[in-house]
């Protein structure tokens, strides 16, 4: 059986988003910048089906994430920004067009039952209804022999990190303060961890831990 | 004129202490575990007047720190972890005993004026009652050419970033969990940061960062 794994960017002061979400700036004032190390890497741009970027330390990270994920778990908020039933969210085809970056089966936690949603490229979005833990039951057997990546909210990381069954934290953080926001932990669990690598680029510092 | 940095540890999580900070656990349930990096390392030792250690990538990091610190500033919580008329504080001495591991003008923001406590081994504390500001410059005054150590507690760090007078941020993430307690980090002005370092030790990950 796979690992699962948790993959975020925060701010040095632990944000994942800033200050005031909205469809129009949905990681909130200032958050795009947290994935500016993202944006220029090969990888990232393949992913996105567009050619170029830049093939660095950065670039083989985010290649490396995505080679080992069989299957992602995300909350409701960062599929579609919305909450309530589907037919009221003005964002419920989510962010990413025909074609989403994941490539693999998606599973959104939710109240709203939906049909599963397929795209082009592979990705599907399953929604699932009753409960992290059910929703990673289905990922993990979607995942086969490969990874669960458990992609936030930081709500549905924190879930994942307080059931005890996240086996590494991927964190990249970006060199800014935000200042506010969503923050990637709150009050929670103690808990003793084993840095297992530090990747340096300038753009972001990349550590993993194990549990 | 020096420098003025923050340097500080922290959990992965951001916090700098653990909940139910107390005089006999003034760190918080679990907070000692921050320092664990530390106590074993030949430069903290020899600064608490023990012998023998081990030198490391750690142990140079704190050297360094040492070497290069010609005052600091700290808060009345981090000098005594009390509040309040000095003559009702249980820890008005303070925590380290007569030959503190300052060996430097140290200054103690409080609301409370006192007298200058001189100790053992160079470290004289200065109780200064007209705010951070202030502070800092009594503290750039005593410093001459070295630099200014912004030592805590989290609300002091936070002013001094907000007063936009600090000029490197020393984070040193020890690799746990604390799952609540004394955030560094709390709402705040965003800024953009430049990462100047990042040594790793199993013990902890230590980065520094330029505003």
């Amino acid at each position: 059986m796979g690992k699962v794994f948790v993959d975020i960017t925060t701010s040095l002061d632990g944000y994942v988003a800033g200050p005031n979400q909205t469809l129009e700036e949905p990681l909130g004032r200032g958050g795009e910048k947290l994935h500016e190390w993202l944006f220029a890497l090969k990888s990232f741009r393949e992913r996105h089906g567009q050619s170029g970027g830049e093939e660095n330390a950065d670039s083989e990270i985010l290649a490396e994430a995505f080679d080992r994920t069989g299957a992602v778990v995300m909350g409701r908020r960062m599929f579609s920004g919305g909450s309530g039933p589907w037919e009221n969210d003005p964002n419920a085809d989510a962010w990413w067009g025909d074609n989403p970056p994941f490539h693999v089966p998606v599973f959104v936690l939710t109240n709203h039952p939906r049909e599963t949603l397929g795209k082009e490229g592979g990705t599907t979005f399953t929604f699932v209804t009753d409960g992290f833990g059910a929703g990673l039951e289905q990922a993990r057997a979607a995942a086969g022999d490969k990874d669960v990546s458990i992609a936030g909210g930081a709500n549905v990381i924190q879930q994942a990190i307080e059931a005890r069954v996240v086996d590494e934290l991927r964190i990249h953080i970006a060199p800014l303060l935000l200042g506010g926001g969503v923050r990637l932990f709150e009050d929670g669990s103690p808990a003793e961890l084993k840095r297992t690598q530090v990747i340096a680029s300038p753009a972001a510092t990349h550590l993993s831990f194990e549990f």
